[in-house]
């Protein structure tokens, strides 16, 4: 309530099983709430409503302060900046949270005092973001990767699905480059013929060298360089008399130096609260955004944006056209999508409360990234979200 | 076991999760019942199972004594008074409960010394009430409203349904005059032309002070007065702005006070452990009862039943015939239906244990009806239900 | 880990949830595994995956040491002998669960050392035994009645069905000889015109002495004595001036002794981890195995094995096609599954948590078959199996 920034406790990853506390996350993309459409969406355990007033998008937590009626049950709106509960008519203003009227009780002295919780919402290239927590929010561009809000970046918001895994074990995947091996049969690659690595080996035995922490004023997180490891593109293994041997679908024949390079010119960037940016991606000129936003202990819902650097309106459009007829084909259902279904496999490990997280892994000298986005998680998050404990 | 209803200890409304002990509650109807039926019913948390046997209605914990069968599962009987467990034949007589005889020993020293636990049964006014406790019942009349039991009431148990929220829900709205609110769209108000209010104002600040309590040898509970209160049938508010309405669908146009007085002569009763009474409702010269009885943690059973002041039976044949083709439509599916829907809204908040019942909300006021009951049920219950209390 | 059979700590029956620890149990029969096939089962709360390889079966823990992936989500297996984790391609041996390879880290010093725990498989008359534990296997003919074993039994394994109880409901009712009242109506009887009795009468008042116990360096179990006992084919009982009749459906007419003798002829033993042995049965010549392997806290996997003795090929072919034609549906479908059916609905009693397995019956003299057993069981298991107590 009165809590500051500076004075809230920072929590442990491992604790953070639906997320961490004051900070943004993306809630939907701008194209799934209308004018004037009232929509519910738990994030962080929180049952939050969202409305679109006057091309604005609000939101309040999704229960009357009176007797605690889901709004969302039996939505009435008698104005349109309003909404009221349907067993009481407790009527508040929809853009900050106040109670309006009780019409039992005109003069009631809880009217202007008491109110629902409103979130702090800013809708930016694409997306919805909502600010979960008490205190006064930071700013927005301190919870997205740097490149996000870079003046002349056009961002096309593609795709918002809820996932059956904990957060925590998406974001985890998502920066380790040797998770790789799961889109080694991807139709993506086979439709850009990409010579894509099946794993990437460490140049010297000093995992954390190849990790960059960033940790300014602004945003906090960490880039890989990728460039400094050594790309595999085929692995073979004896056991027991067989051989076994793995492979790219495309290795780079007679150019293994060239293909090495490109991928080596590929950053991978993670960011508070759990972001990733992946530049260039899914190819050059383009740049990747994703979000991994609890919504409860086992599921989370997950953003892919990705950006181009255009600022004529006409070249907007065509990219706008180009990421819904093609990059959400090859680039999510025929590649991300993988990650979705890898991670929930998964999850039946990390829901077994004697194993709470981090603990029966055996982690190696490749999962320093893991290791190295924990720390960064555990010493600048801006609190543990908890259930209920907001207003 | 060997408590008397004077040792007995209360508990406190907040911890009533699945109801008072020690008291009577409808099971079903009559007609829910018929000649050697046997039907199990969750009642308070317990499994219970009832028999009708020659016309008279006979209850039992429905677990075999010796290895916990559920008799329901498989029903054998071997005389129309009897049950017998289908594992190992223990037999019980359904009227006792004791133990009459196990095959594989005929001596044993059990017989007629063990039983599974007996219920009181009483049938009244077209309901099977059953006693849910351990200690000799009380009086039946002492768990009912007064005008229940008057001696030329005919009563017609109209409605037997499950509802999805805990029973304090729908027993804390069943009283509170300003849930009038989510009545205001009902087809019952325009098949009648009644002028509903939307509201009721609070003439004084003393919110008390229209209730009385009646505490005495016999059934406690307590009244409204809501010809003490003020009726509003249209509401104005400004936010942001905008004017927002709520108004009665049949506004007592040019008789306000005609319409306020008729309201005002309905009286509204709540009693323990859970029963209110309206009267006269839906119409005058009839009279309604209804019932909010504990299932589970998050569910109850829901009872109306209806009365009218008349000897003859032509008369009461004509009155059920009534109930049947009209009040049940237009008096719950058209009206009561929608504090069931309502109520469910509520679920969510009340079940999250951190906000055990009566806190996180904001009452007001106008709650003092409310606030009411909470006492009185905390002061006059027989004791908190609690799982597997009982034999 | 370290530790040896004879340094366990053994456990009560009432605390054995999910079954003992240290011990074989039938995982499946041979027939539900071919060769290549990948097959998860829970077994005892532990995730476990079968590989049939070269007609050998071998068994490992079904997630990834490394990050916890279930194998079985995605199996990729790049030679017969292993199988590698989708996710970073770690790569086991499957015959003992060692890591093999690491294709971002070839070098790694886990290779070799870090392994998924292997279980011990014995695959033995028909049946695929896997031993849930830690310490280095007892025999299997340690925990099989001693009629399995023998060199000219033909034994092929019938039924394996999951049912919907904690696998202790089953283990007390396939020993106790009363429970014959629940297959009084089985067509099983009808077909076989056997008279089978419905209930059996201790001749003395000392139960335990019908019970022999075996408690050597073998196998350790417990004989019952139905010799030493009196069926019973009819009962007749006194309620409320009513007179109830419970009788076979084959009566012995006038040939009562001779029957009893039949009846007293089959000798039930019940073994440790929980295997019951009837013989002769269901037909002389015959003889019949069941066990209740623990799945999880509230279901467990029955399976029913008969053997004969006969030597020849041609002989024991006949008697499979024998068991798969008709006493499939005869033994169990028309006879064993009603126990399943009848131990299903006690489950609802026992998984009351404040009823404790063993707290809440009220046990008879008849029931010192089911009491002895606890107190054999208490004794010589070989530990609590606990969820995730392995490696």
């Amino acid at each position: 309530m009165g809590e500051t920034l500076e004075q809230i406790k920072r929590g442990r990853y491992k604790d953070a099983v639906i997320g961490f506390r004051n900070h943004w996350y993306p809630a939907m993309r701008s194209r799934d709430i209308v004018e004037e459409e009232v929509k519910p969406l738990t994030i962080l355990g929180e049952d939050v409503l969202f409305k679109r007033i006057d091309g604005q998008v609000y939101a309040i937590r999704n229960n009357c302060a009176h007797r605690g009626y889901r709004f969302s049950e039996k939505v009435e709106c008698y104005t349109r900046n309003t909404i009221t509960c349907p067993v009481h008519a407790f009527t508040y203003n929809f853009r900050n949270g106040e109670l309006v009227t009780i019409p039992s009780d005109p003069e009631s002295p809880l009217i202007g005092q008491t109110k629902v919780h409103a979130y702090p919402v800013e809708e930016v290239n694409d997306l919805v973001f909502v600010f979960i927590g008490d205190v006064a929010p930071s700013p927005l561009a301190h919870d997205v990767p740097p490149r996000f809000l870079e003046k002349n970046l056009y961002v096309v918001a593609a795709v918002n699905v809820d996932c059956d895994c904990n957060w925590r074990i998406a974001a985890d995947s998502g920066f380790d480059p040797n998770h790789v091996f799961l889109h080694k049969e991807n139709d993506f690659l086979k439709e850009l013929q990409i010579p894509f690595p099946i794993a990437t080996r460490l140049k010297n035995s000093d995992t954390f060298g190849e990790i960059e922490l960033i940790e300014g004023d602004g945003p906090k997180g960490m880039t890989d360089r990728l460039s400094a490891t050594e790309p595999v593109y085929e692995h073979s293994f004896e056991c027991d008399g067989e051989t076994g041997r793995m492979a790219s679908m495309f290795p780079p024949d007679g150019a293994q130096g060239q293909a090495a390079q490109a991928f080596g010119s590929i950053e991978g960037s993670l960011w508070m609260p759990g972001v990733l940016n992946v530049d260039p991606w899914p190819i050059p000129g383009m740049t990747h955004f994703e979000w991994w936003v609890p919504i409860d202990e086992t599921t989370h819902r997950y953003f892919i944006a990705w950006g181009k650097w255009i600022d004529e309106q006409e070249e907007q459009e065509a990219f706008r056209e180009e990421v819904e007829t093609k990059w959400i084909h090859l680039g999510y259902e025929n590649f991300n999508r993988y990650d979705v279904l890898l991670n929930n496999g998964m999850q039946a490990f990390y829901a077994d409360p004697d194993r709470t997280y981090g603990h029966g892994q055996i982690l190696t000298r490749n999962d320093g990234y893991t290791i190295a986005w924990h720390r960064l998680a555990t010493k600048h998050n801006r609190g543990i979200q908890k259930r209920y404990a907001g207003k």
